[in-house]
């Protein structure tokens, strides 16, 4: 499974590592608004038409969209079957592949229909990114602001330095990075795979990243882009809570310009509305809202004084640009 | 979720159990071809118009389409919430609601797209069988005499003598059959909750099954009467491979005459068509289809010697009526 931006570039050489297997090729159209009910059932109807049995292995080619879709698709094709991982934007290859969260989008809300199921293989190729266009990359490197702050300490100040410097596909300390969100991501999916208790901390920044993909209809931004947009808010909110100090919140808005990423809300968006979208969120218990804040890097938790009105407040100054 | 069919007998006295608790019901219309991606969505729908979150609860009133669709949309809506069965029919009691399998049907083939997911409880009201059509409780004793096949010896001579002297809703027998169904279902599922090993036997009538109904649009055969026909066509497989005692497969077809059910291939059926819908069964494995063949009533086992012309040339003594 793969779609019409990967494929030219990578199924070819992909297809010999399959030569003597039957290897059929579904390909969807690129994009999270793409990630839908049509694409799945896409991959069923070609499952089906090949006489796929419960013994054959989805593969997925592609960023996280890709890999969300097919492995739902794995998971429930025949009650499931073999899946790997083949994760080829930064995004996906630091944060979506690694954990067993597979999910489609409903026009009411991001990943609403899904499941738990875990790769056999995770293969990430850091050659990948020398294709990935820049605004890719970029995206990508939200989900490794959000490790930093929930790591802290050391990894929290060589994410910065390294931002600050300009990081690219080139430079040298990308794939240690890249190893260390893998790890600290797989530390948190051991401890509560089914995402019932620590593993709701790596929604930081997503609650309201989530509902600015849902509102545009995921065509504005990236994932990547509004997890940034997400993540400088609750820095906001942090601080305006008292939680977390004036200047890590501005090193947290500095990292993500630094890394070339939206980190304010346009003003088009109207607050209501995507509060309305938030009360959608998985996260919700008894009706209750919860964000996770940052106190300070490396201490995040679960926090459900946030009302609608003192959202609303807290975050005008988050608002800026169209 | 229910249907039409059901809803107007149990719905309002299940309400009264829920009062004070938000409870929004989705009634698809009754039948195993609306067990589909259509209604599934009619779910999904109003769990998100309706606001509900990872700490909601589905409830299956009804028989095992109902429970199916149910159960799937359980364990996919936000990657799970809590799944509670009430089957209402003799089948669902029986067989469908224990043992955690889930699925919807594809154009291509019945239960294609499902999952493995526990409910939390399974509440079987034996009082619902008294508003059980005739036709659907006969329907049922299909899988009570797999089970009395599977499982051999004082259970096979107890549902061979019950269905000789005629089974009704109100047969003194019945509760502690049903009861005895659930165990054995559960001794197999209990050993191999995946389906991949063990739990292949429970398929006994099922291939043949599973392709009737596909073949008919799943609007012939209620799935109870497809397994009827399975089990005797395996019966006469059975025999003819020489692994079964004639005396046996003439009692197996009794049983089912017995019961009222059917148990031949109509004449309109071209077996070549059957034989291509087989080939899409989950059991398949390195392209071999798999039976499940009945050596003795307690000794039933996978048996990959049934090729096609075997197949069509068997089961020329197993068709008959329109």
């Amino acid at each position: 499974v793969t779609n019409h931006t990967i494929a030219p570039l990578y199924l070819d050489y992909l297809k010999t590592v399959f030569k003597g297997t039957q290897c059929d090729v579904v390909l969807l159209d690129d994009g999270e608004e793409y990630k839908n009910e049509e694409s799945l059932f896409l991959i069923y109807d070609s499952l089906l038409k090949n006489k796929h049995h419960r013994d054959t292995t989805i593969v997925a080619l592609g960023g996280g969209v890709i890999g969300d879709i097919a492995g739902f698709a794995a998971s429930t094709y025949q009650r499931g079957v073999q899946f790997i991982q083949i994760p080829t934007t930064l995004l996906a290859q630091i944060d979506a592949s690694v954990g067993g969260k597979t999910a489609i989008n409903h026009p009411l809300g991001k990943n609403m229909i899904g499941s738990f199921y875990q790769p056999k293989a995770v293969v990430v190729d850091l050659n990948t990114l020398h294709t990935l266009p820049e605004r890719e990359f970029r995206a990508g490197l939200a989900e490794m602001v959000k490790y930093a702050l929930l790591e802290g300490k050391d990894f929290y100040i060589k994410v910065q330095t390294a931002l600050a410097n300009g990081l690219s596909a080139d430079s040298t300390e990308l794939p240690s990075l890249i190893a260390q969100c893998c790890q600290i991501k797989a530390n948190y999916v051991e401890e509560d795979e089914k995402d019932i208790g620590k593993r709701a901390l790596l929604n930081l920044g997503h609650t309201i990243g989530h509902a600015l993909e849902a509102y545009s209809g995921y065509k504005t931004w990236l994932h990547g882009e509004a997890v940034a947009i997400g993540l400088n808010c609750i820095g906001i909110l942090s601080c305006k809570l008292g939680l977390l100090e004036e200047k890590i919140q501005h090193e947290i808005k500095q990292m993500l310009i630094n890394a070339g990423l939206p980190y304010q809300i346009p003003k088009s968006i109207d607050l209501n509305q995507l509060w309305n979208l938030m009360k959608l969120d998985k996260k919700i218990l008894n009706n209750q809202l919860r964000f996770v804040v940052i106190e300070k890097p490396g201490v995040c938790y679960l926090n459900n004084a946030i009302s609608e009105e003192f959202f609303k407040e807290a975050l005008v100054t988050a608002i800026g640009g169209e």
